[in-house]
């Protein structure tokens, strides 16, 4: 019974994620996703309470299968690879990351004061940590670390993207030369 | 007249700058700027409006008087030194800037969408394009400027200062090692 929920749930979410992907995350609805997912709106309404829960319950999904991709995933994002290809491929899962949940990010953005205490951005910045030590980078990890991620920022990437024009491919190389002059020490 | 305005203006913003760097933006009252500059209460209300409307020109006023050092003031900051000196001045005055107004600012931050297109960060990001360009570093400098610009960020000085533990000290040297690291090419 437990498996079958954890089943359905996960079910539900693909369903939203490829609305989501198709439409943008304001057309999304309750509704579209018992359709989508052939199930009865209340369903949908018992599981995640209302459209923002969904929302959230999205988000979440997507954050951890990231995660899962760089910390545990198939080289070179997660381990086995060398470690400044490691930092590489993890720029560019993130960016596309990004990319694939903007709305939903921008919208979901802490304030000021909370905003680095976030775990999803903690645990990044530990993980180019990480892979900068592995790397045997000289210098201020953690600060170089924040730098690095920095450039991962969902505002920033809008700003980039969607305020400047800005293609995908161009922050992607943006990223690899930042890797380059960051880790050359 | 009109001289004689901006001058009780400029008195004020005075007396009230020196309360928020003794006190805190927190403790800032309409009455003690009054006392403070030695004028009635009324007049402080008169000119101000309110207690934000006195915080937002507070904030105006130290901006400008920033944006003036790095633009038209005396070298390593202003013109007059070789670019990466200038870039190097730059970071240091705008950590100064940030810790100083630290509280007024993570107050008045435009959220995510608007962030960037904020006129004092795009003004940073602008002067550290014309630095990088000046002093011949390859790659991409709107890119690269978004970078360093990205260190010199409120939150996250906030962060690393107040949730981190971590000296100005380091904030500076982290900056300069960044520049570093940056303009070798």
């Amino acid at each position: 019974m437990r498996a079958d929920a954890a089943r359905n749930r996960t079910r539900l979410l693909e369903a939203a994620a490829r609305l989501v992907a198709e439409h943008g995350p304001e057309q999304l609805t309750m509704e579209a996703v018992a359709t989508a997912a052939s199930v009865g709106k209340g369903t949908v309404f018992r599981r995640f309470g209302d459209r923002n829960g969904l929302l959230m319950a999205l988000l979440d999904h997507s954050e951890r299968l990231y995660q899962e991709s760089f910390l545990s995933g198939p080289p070179p994002l997660g381990p086995g690879a060398p470690p400044v290809e490691r930092l590489k491929a993890f720029g560019l899962a993130t960016l596309e990351h990004l990319a694939a949940h903007r709305g939903l990010l921008l919208e979901a953005e802490p304030e000021a004061c909370e905003r680095h205490l976030a775990p999803p951005r903690r645990l990044r910045v530990a993980h180019v940590v990480t892979l900068l030590r592995e790397a045997g980078t000289d210098g201020d990890a953690e600060l170089l670390a924040q730098t690095l991620t920095g450039y991962l920022d969902v505002a920033l990437v809008h700003h980039l993207t969607r305020q400047r024009g800005m293609s995908s491919k161009r922050l992607e190389a943006g990223w690899l030369d930042l890797v380059a002059r960051i880790t050359r020490g």
